[in-house]
Order: C-alpha cells, then structure tokens, then sequence
C-alpha cells in the first residue's frame, strides 16, 4: 500500500494531530475500482463526494489536481483507489473553522480478490441510528459499521462463517451490509432499501438504478428471508450474489447473473474472466 | 496551542495518512481542565476512556505515560489540555486490525475566558440520532455536534447571538448542549436528561450527579423553558448559568450560584476569583 497526504495543494508527509479528520471524523470518502491506471466511476464518486462536501459545507480539494495525483499513483495498474477528504486543520471545538484547507489522502490498495461462490451474510447486531442529515453521504463517523464489522471478527471460529454482515435500522428495518448496499428480487421484481435516514448512496447502487427497474422501499427482514435472489454491491467489488443469509440458502440465479455481465460491460475493472464464469 | 503525537509509546511527529482516527472517527477524546500543570479530574477522565475503550474494544497507551507527557506539556501552567486516542493503523476496511497500537495526541490549549454575564443558548435544528451503543462515551464521531455548532456561526449577525446550542435527539426530547450537559431546576428539583440513547456522560456532569439529588430523565422543550433556572456544564468551564434561551430569560438563581461554588470548592480550576464572584 501507498499513500500521499496533502494539505490544501500542498504534499505533506503525514496528517497534523489537530487535523478534524482526527479529531470529529470531520469529512468524507470514497474506495474506488481501478483499471489499468484510471478510475472509470470517478465522476460518480466525484459527483458524491460534492454532495457530501455541500452538506457538511466543507471544501474539497482541486479535482484536477486529485485526478492527476491518483494517475500517479496507480502508474497505469489496478487496484483500489481511496480517498479521504477532512475539513483541515482546526482548533479545539466543534466550530468549523472559516477558510480551513481542506486535508486530504489518496492510498492504492490491492484488488480484492473475488469470492469463487457466492458470498455468505449474518445479521449483524449493531443497529443503525437515524440521522438523515447525514444520510445517503459517504463521511467519515463509521463507529457503526466499526463495531457491526467487528462482530464476527471477534466470534467464536464455528461461528465466524460469514463474508459480510446485513445492518438494520434502530427501527428495525433492513438498510444495507457493512460496505455494501442490498438488492432483493421477488416475483421478478428488485427493491433496495431506502437510505433517507441512515445508509450509504453507494455508487455501484446507483448505476443498478439507472440500469434495471428497481424500487426503492422498506424492507423487512422477512422481505430478505423471503426474496427468490439476493445480492450485495459495491464500486469495489461489483455484485455479489449471496448464498447464504443463517440458515437461508439460495441456489445462483440468472437474474444476477445477467445483472453482473452488464456490469462487467459497463465498468471494465468488473470484468468477468474465465476462471470466475459463474 | 502545543502538541504531541505517539502511537503506543513512540513519540511520532504527526499521525500517519492510514490511521483508523482520520478514517472512521474510530477513537475517543477527553477534554481537561488543568490546574497549575495538574490535571483535578484526571481519575474521572480516565475512568471513562477506560468505559469507551472497553465499548469500542480498543487499546488505551499506558495511564503513567499520558500523565508525564500531559505534566511535561503543561509545565506547571494552567490551560486546557485534549487527549485524542484512536484505535490506530489500519488497512483499508472497517475490521478492526488485530494488535493495533494506539495512536494518541496530546495539545495544550489557552484556558476559555469565563463569561462575565449568563451564557446564552439557541435552539439547533440538527438532531441527534439514538444510537445506544455509542451513547455515554466520548467517541470521535462528531459530525452532529459539528453541523449543530455551525448552525449559527453561518447565521446572519442578527440571530447569532447566542454562545451555545440545544440539541434535541431525533424524537425531540432535549438531550444536552453541543459541547456541554444540561440541567434544569423547577421547584426545587433538579433534572438532567438521561444520556442512555445519545449525548456524553460529561464528567462535571456526574460530579453533579455525585453532588447533590438529580434526577435523570426525558425532557421536553416545555421542561426547560419553564424552568426555574438552567445551567450547562462541562469539564472545561464548569457550571454556565443560563440567562436566556431564544425569548425566555432567567434572572440569576442563588441556587446555581451556590453550586458555583460548591464546585470552586471541588476543583481550583473553577475558582471563583473576587471579579466573577456573582
């Protein structure tokens, strides 16, 4: 792994410890698929990470100046890009300073490697609050998905059977995996939960709702248990087709299938090799 | 302001780009009043490290080396002085690594001037979300009280007057102030809300609660503006006596003032010097 740290324009070696990264998890990200040195969803994440900067009115760096640093960290390989914007340096206390510099870091990380079956899921017990201001954007507070993912770690070994982990709301409902968003079919039709008051707008997510007829709804743990095919997804990993939720089993269906050769069509880093056919 | 990094026991010059703190907000904080280079309350502030480490499952540096640095950094002074704690290094991932040494910094900051006159507070319209397995500790998951403070930094000038903001958690009970705790008298009676759902179990806090008869509870909006007397309170500034909320204003109240100074009492920091004597 690689990494450049940067404030303002300015390469810098390491993150001040007054930085508000540090200190309030006061920004945001974004864990991006490379291909061959580019990053082909970067004007989705991009597009994403302005959302997020406007709601937490905080700045972002020079877009071309992050784009021309990530190509030279890539060196025309692939991999997985992230990026992390903070709102800079501050002083004691919540205020956001005026006119901080924005700090950020770019890391290349390995190409994850893609599951030769489908993936298995648990419930996870950690809940997800409902703050809608900070829905649907991808900040920096992941105590949630820290703690959610830190279930089956720290499981017993007869128990630690499980690739990701399904989070529900505080109220119950079923919102998303640890880094992954969910998508349900049944009776031919495929639904994905709401993220308005909790959840991440995960790219992958939104190239499959500008791509299939999907509705966006809420689900209940019976509308997982119940569906005829399931999937997770995200701008890392592509889909995932899940094969087991607990005791739940599902056999690989062909609508996933098909949803993961358009994908492999649309975004090259997802193409499907040979050996990983299903 | 003055500062020192360390990850484990190793002073470092700053904090690397990959660290778990700037990632996720994956650490907690303690912000301490100090007092002729001591620190009255440290047993406190540790004490809920110590609960928040145990809830995040996650590493604290050696209690004796924090006290020697901090004793180093104050020399002997007054001030304030934040220690930052994150889980440490980390990968790409929420899986909290194995083995991580903590990264921590220490800072040292100018003492907050005492407000001669009743603090003044503001409704905020950010809410806090509940989420009862984060409530209580002093985690570095922010971002609510960092939108809550901004909502009158950026206010025109003629609504800013205010030096503090109320929250409300996200089913509208009032919760506490963005960096301190709230207590109200009516009849004689005081009551603080309960932080079992969202808000931090602020040290002055349970000195008061240590101090005299509270009652912990759910309040209302109602609750506070018909109170006979309000005040907020945090480690750093002690007891602020709350002279106007929105259009309600609260004369001076002997019984605030007497716990002014039951606390000058407690702790030297807040001593009342013969030009704040109220």
């Amino acid at each position: 792994m690689s990494a450049r740290c940067f404030i303002g324009t300015e390469p810098v070696a390491a993150i001040p410890g007054q930085d508000r990264g540090f200190a309030y998890g006061d920004g945001l990200f974004e864990t991006m698929r490379a291909h061959r040195g580019a990053l082909p969803w970067w004007e989705a994440h991009w597009a994403r990470l302005v959302r997020g900067a406007a709601r937490l009115r905080m700045t972002l760096p020079e877009p071309a100046q992050v784009i021309a640093e990530s190509a030279a960290l890539l060196a025309g390989g692939d991999g997985v890009l992230k990026l992390i914007v903070s709102r800079g340096h501050g002083g004691r206390g919540y205020a956001p300073p005026a006119g901080a510099r924005p700090t950020w870091v770019l890391s290349r990380h390995p190409q994850p490697s893609v599951a030769a079956t489908a993936v298995k899921l648990r419930w996870c017990q950690t809940r997800l609050a409902l703050q809608p201001a900070l829905a649907g954007i991808k900040h920096c507070n992941r105590l949630e998905q820290v703690l959610a993912r830190a279930e089956w770690d720290g499981a017993p070994a007869s128990e630690r059977d499980a690739d990701e982990g399904l989070m529900r709301s505080t109220e119950g409902d079923v919102v998303c995996a640890t880094s992954a968003n969910l998508f349900v079919l049944r009776e031919g039709r495929w639904r994905t939960p709401e993220i308005d008051r909790c959840g991440v707008a995960g790219v992958c997510r939104q190239w499959l709702l500008d791509t299939i007829e999907v509705e966006e709804t809420v689900l209940a743990v019976d509308d997982v248990e119940a569906a005829d095919a399931v999937f997770v997804c995200n701008a890392v990993r592509g889909i995932l087709p899940v094969g087991r939720l607990g005791a739940r089993v599902w056999p690989p269906h062909e609508h996933v299938a098909a949803l993961q050769r358009r994908l492999a069509e649309a975004h090259p880093g997802f193409a499907i090799s040979s050996t990983e056919q299903p």
